[in-house]
């Protein structure tokens, strides 16, 4: 793997850890975090749009490290839902 | 502009937005986020780690969308010390 490459899956592990603990939290305390859904959603656009912008440069670093940002985002945004909404 | 360029630009500006409430919400309590500086410390490590990787490659959206959000994750860290530490 080239350096370049290596400094971008890096940066993208890093960015994409830093999502986790909201996660985690939410799941521990069993009830919806307190960071708006319209939050959510906007770094859910950005992040769409960042894996398209990987596939339009042909960047696999960006490319793969946002799809992982994007699934901790979707869980997120499911574990809220569902924290918020379910029967308990 | 090309293409490319404000895909990655408008990425950039949604990921970075959506620190921001963070930030304004300390302001207004006045009170230091209960987010983990550890949490922080690792978003400013891939923060740095993405802008290098943008002037490895020469990628101008890259490069300023995340200097924008390092702005924003400088300011969060330094409020949050100064709520948590100053004499009120």
């Amino acid at each position: 793997m080239s350096y370049d490459n290596l400094i971008g899956i890096a940066a993208g592990v890093c960015t994409a850890l830093s999502l986790l603990p909201q996660l985690i939290k939410m799941i521990k305390e069993k009830k919806a975090t307190d960071i708006s859904l319209r939050m959510l959603i906007v770094l859910l656009t950005g992040l769409c749009l960042w894996v398209w912008y990987g596939i339009l440069k042909e960047d696999w670093p960006i490319i793969l490290t946002n799809i992982a940002s994007l699934v901790v985002n979707l869980l997120i945004i499911g574990f809220r839902w569902y924290y918020k909404h379910a029967r308990h």
